[in-house]
């Protein structure tokens, strides 16, 4: 039998998508222009559809490509039209809200906003949260172990997950849905799953860790000019709130500027005259003990010389304000027509100094019109956008040099949040000595041995 | 050439102990008037010396078991005496502490109590804490993904390592000894030997995160006879605390009349009238403001009617005075000569309903003698102590069969902390699938293929 055939055997015609039915579907939700190829798309309905499906795909030796919302980054969904799309977006219940276990149970489809509706109606809080969280799908979230801007409070995705359902290549359905905190019973197989973009297993249920509603939301947003003192501010706003700081994002006074020159239609809360803006966010639950704690430690630090400048959002329309600019990453590039965009990792006390000297060495390198940068420094992860004059490869590929080869021998990482997927392939092995790489290969080998699971991604 | 001869070849005369230089060697820290078994011990110096000689193992097909600490607690380190023993001992080197990248670097043969002693001489804090923290070293403790007493605030083991490296069964050298902490480049290699029990490899050193020293350190006792209000009281607190909330620790009856009882020393906070003592403990850095807090969400609770009674720790005697309560377990079981000790996992809110259930079904058997119970209940993890007139196996057996077959139903674990080991083989399948025990010796197979480390371990 064919394959096509096969798969008809055991899914219902509405999940079979092949032909004239392929043509509204896409690889990425940006580039809804380019139509789909593949072979056919599927949409199982629930994990034994996934097991079936993967069974008849490994008879066939068929490559699978794994969708979900197709926000990612790195072309992790890209797929060439003799592979198949397995999409989970019909598993998309929440199956269960536990607000004494503090879980919520999901389907792999089930998009991050909807979560967060779902666990508002109990008062708890799930704090993963980014730009597409109206489109990312639980089980992209889990294969790219998301970060966000919660991280420095609440951790990754990988610290989220408490139980996890996931089919490998022959579709063995490994599942452990428990709601429990610890479990040392053996490996613990989810690490597996979580952050391997798809390569080891389909992920098709997932119990997600929930936290008390924070009720009180602090921010300030403090100048500083010497790299160092943005170190010794995070030490000192980290150690005075104890658990309670929840953002500590740098941008860097080329994004600080143009976020609030107009055309943006932001004002700058602090004047343009600093080499580094810092806003920091604390999330607690006693509005006027925390505010005046916020102030007690800016007031400090100002005091002790540790920061030039600072401002405190006294309401919530000074904090969106202050948030505003940080997101408006969007304002930040939309003049330009080309532009590359960087999400690395480093040690946080290397962060000034090596993106100075990216900075110094992209400023030298014709072609380049701007740069954007700004960051999660307390989780060491800095974003950089570049706009340029040209779509000339040779451009670009002396651009990723610039900032991805200091990387090396500070044990950065050229990936802090997104992922490899397909774009980055070239530059893992500035991050990952050949020893790893191997190590990958022989997991990818035991788990999948015809190689069908997002096939082309990683290495 | 012989496996004893081609050892001798790479590791100096010191570092090989053979015949009568095993006699002052034990398998265990507590079984120290039985000595080792075992061709032979090894105590490598660096990184190199455990690859070559794994690389030796492996061409003589030679079994290994891995030694740390001693302190584990199913047998882990149990040896036969035709197994050969690795001891990280003298690999004993803190190797850097980095406060601004908030890491220390260490040895894998490093006590915790030595990662204490140098995280302090920066004003810093490494929140991993427990009894045997003298004695226990750091390449056990990631092996074993050791939980202990600040889990709720902290996370396991897991959450502080962030890099890591470890040497595989035929010598592979797995370094990833990086300060970032967030790393998507590819599959998080790490996550395979933490908790995996020496199976997969053998770690040699670890960068683990540090953090900001909290200051302000408050407990209240509080005493509660409905379980679904312990439930709802811990909500209460950790909803109020915001992150800060480090200790939620629960004593059944049975524990807290115990160790407050002479010939305990220590006297009773509240008096013996409720059924579940709760011992809340916050981490801060504004001492006033903290301990006010603390004292208004239990006169919160008290109001609401969440809790019977309550005492707060007004100073750092009333702090040493409730926590020697909660720490006091060998006053618990010292007027025994038989026990046994559980560390099981469950859902929050099913502890209270399944631990009733068990402590019924002890109470009518047969050679059990006493209860105590107690645990992290923020955690889901619970331990129970079972003192008992006998060591009838058949006694032990039936006990086992009373506590662990309950948590398969309910999605627990037979172990949330202390691991499989040897001794709780026989019960994995309780807590895990048959899918998940072939995933797990399908890795086994692909990293160890001749099943040469920790060979009788797990599965």
């Amino acid at each position: 039998m064919s394959l096509i055939s096969d798969l008809q055997g055991i899914l219902s015609a509405d999940q079979v998508l092949v032909g004239d039915d392929l043509l509204d579907r896409y690889n990425h939700i940006w580039e809804m222009d380019t139509p789909l190829k593949a072979v056919a798309a599927l949409l199982p309905r629930t994990t034994e559809d996934v097991s079936a499906v993967l069974k008849i795909c490994t008879s066939h030796k068929q490559k699978v490509a794994v969708h979900g919302g197709l926000t990612n980054l790195v072309g992790g969904t890209e797929t060439l039209g003799d592979e198949l799309v397995i999409s989970l977006e019909k598993m998309n219940r929440v199956l269960e809200v536990d607000p004494d276990s503090r879980t919520i149970t999901v389907e792999s489809g089930v998009i991050l906003q909807h979560i967060h509706d779902a666990v508002e109606k109990v008062d708890m809080f799930f704090p993963l949260n980014f730009g597409a969280k109206g489109t990312a799908q639980v089980g992209g979230i889990i294969s790219s172990n998301a970060g966000g801007l919660r991280v420095l409070k609440y951790g990754m995705t990988r610290q989220l997950v408490l139980g996890l359902e996931a089919v490998t290549a022959d579709g063995t359905i490994v599942s452990s849905l428990k709601k429990i905190i610890k479990d040392n019973s053996g490996y613990d197989l989810k690490q597996l799953f979580i952050g391997s973009e798809g390569t080891l297993g389909i992920v098709t249920k997932a119990v997600l860790k929930l936290y008390e509603n924070p009720t009180s939301r602090q921010s300030a947003m403090v100048g500083i000019n010497d790299y160092s003192q943005v170190v010794a501010f995070l030490k000192h706003m980290d150690g005075g709130l104890a658990g309670q700081l929840s953002g500590y994002e740098l941008m860097w006074e080329n994004f600080y500027s143009r976020v609030t020159t107009p055309i943006a239609e932001v004002k700058p809360p602090l004047p343009h005259s600093y080499k580094y803006y810092v806003l920091v966010e604390s999330l607690g639950t006693t509005h006027t003990s925390d505010q005046q704690r916020m102030s007690d430690l800016v007031e400090e630090a100002l005091e002790k010389g540790i920061i030039l400048d600072g401002v405190l959002a006294h309401n919530q329309s000074d904090l969106e304000w202050f948030w505003k600019i940080r997101e408006d990453v969007k304002v930040a590039v939309s003049q330009m027509e080309e532009d590359q965009h960087f999400d690395i990792s480093l040690p946080i006390p290397l962060i000034g100094p090596t993106i100075e000297k990216i900075h110094t060495a992209l400023y030298s390198t014709d072609g380049v019109e701007f740069l954007v940068t700004f960051g999660h420094v307390a989780d060491g992860n800095i974003h950089l956008i570049i706009g340029k004059n040209s779509p000339d490869p040779e451009l670009t590929a002396t651009i990723n040099d610039i900032i991805y080869e200091p990387l090396q021998d500070i044990g950065g990482s050229v990936s802090a949040e997104h992922g490899i997927g397909l774009h980055k392939k070239a530059y893992l092995h500035l991050c990952r000595k050949p020893e790893e790489v191997a190590t990958m290969k022989l997991l990818k080998r035991a788990m999948d041995p015809d190689n069908i699971l997002n096939s082309r991604h990683l290495f």
